[in-house]
């Protein structure tokens, strides 16, 4: 891991759409175990997304018991009282895994925003490098604007989706799951053309986007990641009614399946990933907070 | 009408994407029958894409009727035979318009393609200003290039998709129908993938794209019509395997729902629409055949 990373962060954040694999060849916990530092590493579940602790708590303690690892631990977090506890907070700052259930993301960021469960967190990715997990709810709240409601309209409609703000791992990014599974581009795409600053990006169900935060972006799993940039977008947002079907001229669209990996800036000593293709090198270097790294790269490329 | 048209056509193409109204409001039929002339137009219905002769001419027979049309007609195509017959072409070649019903594109393109009757359709159009329309089968039938197979796959996939002859009315672009309906982008992007030159477009039900051949485009109905460009993308397709997923990087995508309108080029003495954005210009040169056009207007702009 480099400390002088741009971005100021030194772990992982390892973004699932939802549905992974928790019985059979758990391809995608197993990276994150792997991330987290392998079977040594102590990974603490936040189940606070989910009204069922005790369940969740279940699925994920015997999955990553599976996965070898000895040190698995979580705690109710029920209140914002809960999510005070200098002892659980403790806890989660000095874990190398953090995995974030599903349940809803509104839960989660009522119950654990700003609180000092959530500062932990951060600190730990930043300070010890932990690696932060998310899947479904708990993929969606990462970004600093989190989809909070949004019906899946197959076109992109006026009006149908709103915003909260999430916990802020990753900024400039709209996270959706279940992507090509529930078919929510035109709901991401609604997103975008009220947010063109925003970058969405769909995870499709036992999938994984990887971000290593200042360097780039890897994805696993079973499906694919869409990324969707409207910053060249033309659009009638601003004069369409609400509801109404909007029109979107020049969305730049990025479909990375399982085994898509770039690297915008290459640690010293470690060999570059291939080449990142213009156009998708702001887009990666906004996902994985490489403002720096992409000013560098030739600055604004909107035209490119 | 213009008869200086670059593209060399008088008449409109008017591609629907399946499921067009035809016992309420008929808002796409109707504007149909406002492009052939209003009720003194004469209408041909050609069945052939389906093995139900009679219930598709009672269908739009019907509906027609309903919409004042006096002359309406029809003939059962059941053989290359009665595709070559002459009393029949002529009828075709005198019409105001042909509409084309929906069926299985494979079979219209046996049955007429490079038969008398295709080509006084051609003829119709260029010569005679005819409006040539097609709904569902008939509408992927009206390119030079047509979907013949293609699994619906959430993601776009190496080799699951093919082509065959269609009947070139339009040059350049891969139509699909019912398209937010049945959730096919992703095979969308699979042509794409494999046919960079290909536009792809994809027509919701009950809505139609009307090409103004040599001018621009306009579309109409419940739906939208959604652009793919792969002209400056980047993909893996050469070196994927057989049915596995694709990567897509740069695809330009344009979502154009009922009401969009475009000129590239105004007729003499009317006035333009709204400027065409950058991006766009391109794409709907390529669908309204404004070669010339987009040549004039800047050349190849992939860079934009």
């Amino acid at each position: 891991m480099t400390t002088d990373d741009p971005s100021g962060h030194r772990g992982h954040l390892f973004i699932v759409g939802g549905g992974e694999d928790r019985k059979n060849d758990k391809l995608v916990l197993s990276r994150f175990v792997e991330l987290c530092g392998g079977p040594d590493a102590r990974i603490f579940v936040l189940t606070a997304a989910s009204t069922l602790h005790d369940e969740m708590w279940a699925l994920y303690d015997e999955a990553f018991e599976a996965l070898g690892v000895r040190q698995r631990s979580t705690a109710l977090i029920a209140s914002r009282e809960d999510a005070g506890d200098e002892r659980i907070a403790r806890e989660l700052y000095e874990a190398d895994g953090i995995f974030m259930t599903g349940g809803d993301q509104k839960r989660l960021l009522a119950l654990i925003g700003g609180t000092r469960i959530d500062e932990a967190m951060h600190r730990a990715l930043r300070e010890r490098g932990a690696c932060i997990g998310g899947t479904s709810a708990g993929a969606s709240a990462m970004s600093a604007h989190m989809l909070t409601e949004g019906k899946a309209n197959p076109l992109p409609t006026k009006g149908t989706v709103h915003l909260g703000a999430g916990l802020g791992l990753v900024s400039r990014v709209i996270i959706d799951q279940h992507f090509s599974e529930r078919q929510r581009l035109g709901r991401l795409l609604s997103v975008i053309a009220q947010n063109p600053y925003l970058l969405g990006a769909g995870i499709d169900e036992d999938t994984a986007l990887i971000v290593r935060p200042g360097r780039g972006i890897e994805v696993i799993g079973q499906g694919a990641v869409t990324v969707v940039d409207g910053r060249e977008m033309l659009t009638n947002y601003i004069d369409a009614a609400r509801h109404e079907s909007l029109e979107l001229v020049n969305v730049r669209l990025h479909l990375l399946p399982a085994g898509a990996r770039y690297d915008v800036d290459a640690g010293a000593g470690e060999p570059a990933s291939r080449p990142v293709p213009r156009g998708l090198r702001q887009a990666i270097g906004a996902i994985a907070s490489i403002r720096d790294a992409a000013e560098r790269a030739g600055g604004h490329d909107a035209g490119d």
